[in-house]
């Protein structure tokens, strides 16, 4: 098991599949997959987990930097995903705590993640706090 | 009135005065700031509504690249704040709608924002809906 930074050849290593399982994920090319991994930023990080050379966990952190709290910073946990047949080992533990890991060392003070409410109990094991409403608006793209 | 992106002598303008209407932010110097605005992403952005050489709403879209719905973004809407001797104006609806835009040309199909449940009625009215739950940890940061 390794637990590693997205690399730009990881669409072919069941990334895709394993999003489904997040989100709606229609399948794209190689090309999509390095044009958009070209646009991440360097202080946010993207986390995988690989077993047998297929990524079985996906999850990410993305770093807001603010101008009050003494300059303090704020990480957006996002897109926690474990493939289903692996679930129960402790692995979004291991991904959401190295996501954390990675925020301290950006100068977060706060990690904030937006989930249903049947995901609560889960993310309180973790340490996080029902705080907050998460509004959303769609737009036309 | 002026509608602009946040610029890096922006501290002496009332910028801190601001950020204090909204949350702790004890005054920090010029050298804090500028060192903090030299880590803004280029395609996200910092907005501010400068009357008569002050800064009187401030409001920020971070862009969230994403690897599934055809590569399409979200945009996480933060800090939305108008000083209190401007409310009622629209200032804050002009920052909304000025923030979503850039965010629809950076591919968003999406924007989130975090409120309390106070101020969802208020976020209603520019079209964003109640959808999730905010949960957040702290660090010792």
């Amino acid at each position: 098991m390794l637990i590693r930074k997205l690399k730009e050849n990881d669409y072919q290593k069941g990334l895709n599949e394993l999003l489904s399982q997040l989100t709606h994920s229609p399948k794209g090319t190689d090309e999509n997959f390095k044009s958009q991994f070209k646009n991440l930023k360097e202080n946010d990080l993207h986390l995988v987990i690989e077993i047998d050379q297929k990524i079985v966990a996906f999850g990410a952190i993305i770093i807001d930097y603010k101008f009050y709290r003494e300059f303090k910073n704020i990480g957006h946990i996002e897109d926690i995903v474990v493939d289903v047949g692996y679930r129960g080992k402790g692995l979004s533990k291991l991904l959401v705590n190295n996501l954390i890991e990675h925020g301290e060392k950006q100068n977060c003070y706060k990690f904030i993640l937006n989930c249903k409410e049947e995901y609560t109990n889960f993310y309180s094991k973790y340490g996080f706090e029902n705080k907050n409403i998460t509004m959303v608006k769609y737009c036309n793209n």
